[in-house]
C-alpha cells in the first residue's frame, strides 16, 4: 500500500481548518453562507448568497452537495426568497413562497431531502398565515426564517442519532468502505454514512475506512478523504475499479453509503457506482448498509425504478481534471446516480434505529410509530 | 443517454489521423518512432528515440503501454543497445546483449511480454553467434533488427487471428464492454480486445461498444474511445463505476478484455478494474471473455497469486490530470492491475482459437499442440 509516512494525519496548506468546524451552509441573518465544495480540498470558498436565485445556482451547480445539504439551501433559499415580497398581503405573500418554493424544486431532480424541505417551509409558511393573518411580512419571513434553522439543528440530530444506532455494526479495527461523500459536508454535522465513523472515533472504536474517490466530480477524493483526513481517521483513498480488489483482499468488513432517495420497498438511489459496490458487497459476502434519515425515505415512490435518474453533462467525465482527458465529439454515458435493488442492502440504519428486510413491511411500520 | 448529435464520428482538431493509420512503434533504422500515448487523445507527438536507456524509460514511463507493444519496444531496445557495443568479440557481444535484456526488463514489472521479447532477443542473439561466430557485430546486430521487425510483424497477424477466432461470438447490434486499451495502439494493429471489432466492422457487423474510462490513467478514454471513434465504430464512453448500472440496463451482451499474463490455470492479471468487472458481469450473467496472444500466457506462473503486482504513485491518483483532487498527505492504495480468477472468465480467445475451461488441461493443450 502506497502510504506517506506521515505519522499523523496531514492538513493541506490551503485548508488547514477541521471539518468539524467546517460546515457546508452558515446562516447569516440576511444572507446564506455556502462552502463552494466544487473548489475543495485544495480551495475554502464561503460564498454569500443574498437571493433565492443565487441558492438555485448553488444547488444546480452542485456548490452545495449531499441530499440533507440540499434540503437545507433550499430551505434557506424560501427565506431569502420570501424577503423580496414586497407587497403586504397574507394571501399575495403565500402565492409568492409557493412560487418561489416551486422554482427552488426545478435545481435538482432526484434529491428527496429538496422537495421534503420545500414541502415543510410551504406547510409552514401556511400556518404563519393561520397564526397570524392580520401581521406583519416580517414576522411571517422571521416565522420562516426559524423554521430553516430549526431543519437544519435538527439534521445535526439527526445524524448523530444516525451514527448511534450503527455503533453496534462496527467493531475495532473493522475496514468500511463508502463511496461518494455523505459526510458532514452533505449534513449539518457528520454525515449520514460518515457518522458512524465519527461515533467510533468519539467511542475509542478506530476504523480503517476505504473511500472510493467517486467519478466524475470525485466527491469521495475531494470531500470524504478531506473530511475524515481532517478529523484524524484513518482513510485511504481508492479509484471506485479498486473495490472489487480491497475486497477480495479482506481488507473490508462493511461497505455503508448515504442514499438520495429510499423508495417505500427499500429500493435505493445513490450516487453512480452504488449499484455496483453492492454487488461486489454481496458476492464477497460483506454487509452492505444505508444510513438514511426518515426525511430520504419516500413512500410515495414504490420502487426505485420511480425514481427519475439525473443524466448530466459529457463535459463532466470528459474534461473535469481541468484537462481534456476523451476525444472531442465521443459519446458518454453520465447519469448521476443509480438504483440499487433492495435485495443487496443488509439494513438501512435511520435516526430511528436499524431497517432490515422486508423493508416494504419495515419502512411502514417505522413511518407508523 | 448524453449523445452528440453528430451523424458521424467526430475527428479532433488535433488528432485527426486514422488510428488505423496511426502506429504505436515505428521502426526508422537507426532509432525507433514511439507514440507518446500520455498525450492522446489531444496530441499526437512521435518521440525518436536512440537508445536502449530511452527505450527503458518510454516502458517505464508508460509513452508506450500495452502488453504486446512493450513487448515490441523492448525488442527494439535490444537493437538499439547492440548498437552501442563497440567491440568485435562474439562473447563480449552476447555478454553486452544480455545486460541490455537484463536492464530493460526492470522497465515494468507485470507484463510478461516484455519478458517474452526479451528471452526471443537473447535466443536468437546467441544462435546469430552461433551460425557465424566468425562473422561482423554489425551482422549480428542486423540480425537482432530482422528478429525485432518480425515479431512486430508476427504480433500484426496474431491480433487479426484473434478477430478471426472472436467473430462467432459476436452478432450485429450486440452491446459490448470493454476496460482499459488493449487495442491498435497496444499492438502492432487491430489489438487483443478490440481486434473482434475492427473484424467485426470489416465483416459489416455492427457492435455497440461501451468503454470504460479506466482510471487513474485513463487509457479508455484517451486511448479506446479515440481509436473506436477515429475508425468509424460506435462507441460510448462511461466511469468504470458505471459498468454494473450499464449490465442491469441490459444493454451489454459481452465484455471483452486483454490481459498482462494469463497464468497455467486460467487466473488473469489486467487492468485493475477487471476483477470488479467479471464478478458484475457474473452477476448479469453475461459471458466474460478474455482475448490473449500465445506470448502472454505463462504456464510457468502457476496462478494469479504467482503474479507480482505493480503498485504505482499516489500521485497517479490525486493529481493525474494536472489539478489536484485529493487532500495533500492522503494514503492512497493504487495497483496498476488486478487478478481475475478462472472461475470468472468464460473463454480466453488466442490466435490459435477459443479456450474453455478447465482451462489449466486445456491451455497446456494449446501449447502441446
Amino acid at each position: 500500500m502506497s502510504e506517506k509516512k506521515e505519522s499523523a494525519p496531514v492538513t493541506s496548506g490551503k485548508a488547514a481548518v477541521s471539518s468539524q468546524a467546517l460546515s457546508s451552509l452558515v446562516w447569516k441573518g440576511n444572507r446564506l453562507s455556502m462552502l463552494d465544495q466544487r473548489l475543495l480540498p485544495e480551495t475554502i470558498v464561503m460564498l454569500d448568497l443574498f437571493t433565492a436565485e443565487e441558492v438555485w445556482d448553488g444547488i444546480h451547480a452542485m456548490k452545495v452537495r449531499g441530499a440533507p445539504a440540499i434540503g437545507m439551501a433550499a430551505a434557506y433559499g424560501v427565506v431569502l426568497g420570501a424577503t423580496a415580497y414586497d407587497g403586504t398581503d397574507a394571501a399575495g405573500w403565500l402565492q409568492h413562497v409557493h412560487t418561489v418554493c416551486g422554482h427552488l424544486a426545478t435545481s435538482r431532480p432526484t434529491a428527496v431531502n429538496l422537495f421534503w424541505a420545500l414541502d415543510r417551509m410551504k406547510k409552514r409558511a401556511g400556518e404563519l398565515i393561520v397564526e397570524a393573518s392580520e401581521g406583519q411580512v416580517e414576522d411571517w419571513n422571521a416565522g420562516l426564517e426559524r423554521e430553516a434553522t430549526a431543519i437544519q439543528a435538527e439534521d445535526e440530530q439527526v445524524c448523530r442519532q444516525i451514527g448511534i444506532h450503527a455503533l453496534p455494526l462496527f467493531e475495532d479495527g473493522m475496514g468500511v468502505l463508502t463511496h461518494c461523500n455523505a459526510g458532514g459536508l452533505a449534513t449539518a454535522k457528520y454525515g449520514t454514512a460518515l457518522a458512524p465513523m465519527y461515533l467510533a472515533q468519539e467511542n475509542g472504536i478506530h476504523l480503517k475506512v476505504f473511500a472510493d474517490e467517486t467519478r466524475p466530480v470525485l466527491q469521495g477524493a475531494r470531500l470524504t478523504a478531506f473530511e475524515l483526513q481532517q478529523a484524524g481517521i484513518d482513510v485511504t483513498l481508492l479509484c471506485d475499479n479498486m473495490a472489487g480488489m480491497v475486497m477480495s483482499k479482506g481488507w473490508v468488513q462493511a461497505v455503508i453509503v448515504g442514499t438520495d432517495r429510499v423508495a417505500a420497498n427499500g429500493d435505493v438511489a445513490n450516487k453512480i457506482g452504488t449499484y455496483s459496490l453492492a454487488v461486489l458487497a454481496k458476492a464477497h459476502g460483506i454487509p452492505f448498509y444505508v444510513a438514511s434519515p426518515l426525511s430520504t425515505i419516500d413512500l410515495q415512490t414504490a420502487t426505485g425504478s420511480d425514481i427519475p435518474i439525473e443524466e448530466r453533462s459529457a463535459e463532466e467525465v470528459t474534461e473535469s481534471f481541468g484537462k481534456r482527458t476523451a476525444p472531442q465529439g465521443i459519446k458518454v454515458y453520465n447519469p448521476a446516480f443509480d438504483v440499487t435493488p433492495h435485495e443487496y442492502i443488509t439494513a438501512i440504519i435511520t435516526e430511528k434505529g436499524i431497517v432490515q428486510a422486508p423493508f416494504s413491511e419495515n419502512l411502514t411500520h417505522l413511518f407508523a410509530e
